[in-house]
């Protein structure tokens, strides 16, 4: 099976990241990104099994966190408090990657069948947030649309988070898309 | 250009419509959808593009009219309250088409191909409607925000609508989704 590499699966994210930066997604292959990460392509296939799954390997994981803390919110939390705190949680996990998450997000805007993935991680997770929100009492259709809203308030605040001068961080920007949101639609 | 044929295109979605369900959507060949609908393939391509636009040529319209009405709404109407209207007239487009809902849904939810292209139809009217809520004057993120909230109203009160033994109108439903949203957002 090869030597051990310290953090290969980290370095080869990082590589691709670059090459398709530099040169397109499309045009990038698997042999120039483990050439750049100074790897072998078989130690590429033995962290990702294409080279779109370097873009999308943290979408479980990204899914059950907020999941699980919607879930695990005190019983007498509201709804949205439970949602609030799946936001949270969320967002630790891209504490200190705004710049990948930059770029990231750069690559997949450029390309049709990766926003069409992109599309495709953010149903997956509203499907199983309105689970989660039915565990936990939710009728429908409340369950169904307080999902949608979490993972709207998700990709608004997300999208604002690495917006190029943005400091603030991710939870709280999205602790205040959530709160603009209370406020257009709860005053009617 | 062959004879004139009355209302080939509505024949030609219907016949497509009923061999996608009977044998799916994949199996089904332009051919076949003429020849049920007793027309040629060459009057097929005078309507329609290929196999999949005959499930997804409203598209535009539907995302048209729920503009034009959120952009159309009195100077004086909160952003709410235009996205309302945007949902109303929404809701008049798919007046005495609910069967024909309820199968299309059908063959879509079978194939992931389709799914993916319901969600791209999905995102493109949440990013017309933002851009109709920033024409009202609506700040960002909140125009991003209510964009995605009237989508998923709208998208959680369809699939309400065409549930088996649902009778209630389409607007009934969406105003009652719309409500719910407002009570479970505004509480906190």
């Amino acid at each position: 099976m090869g030597r051990w590499e310290p953090d290969a699966r980290g370095r080869l994210a990082e590589a691709a990241l670059e090459l398709y930066s530099e040169r397109g997604y499309e045009q990038t292959t698997v042999a120039e990104i483990a050439g750049r990460a100074g790897l072998t392509e078989r130690t590429f296939f033995r962290h990702y099994a294409d080279k779109r799954e370097v873009l999308f390997s943290g979408s479980a994981e990204l899914r059950e966190s907020f999941v699980r803390a919607v879930a695990d919110a005190p019983e007498s939390a509201a709804p949205m408090d439970a949602l609030a705190a799946g936001l949270d949680a969320m967002s630790e996990m891209f504490a200190g990657r705004r710049e990948f998450a930059r770029e990231r997000q750069a690559v997949i805007t450029a390309n049709a069948e990766l926003k069409e993935r992109e599309l495709i991680k953010l149903a997956s997770i509203a499907a199983s947030l309105t689970d989660a929100l039915r565990g936990r009492g939710v009728a429908e259709p409340g369950a169904s649309l307080l999902a949608e809203v979490g993972v709207a308030v998700f990709k608004v605040g997300f999208e604002r988070w690495i917006a190029a001068g943005e400091k603030r961080q991710l939870a709280q920007v999205m602790r205040e898309s959530l709160t603009e949101l209370k406020a257009m639609t709860g005053g009617g």
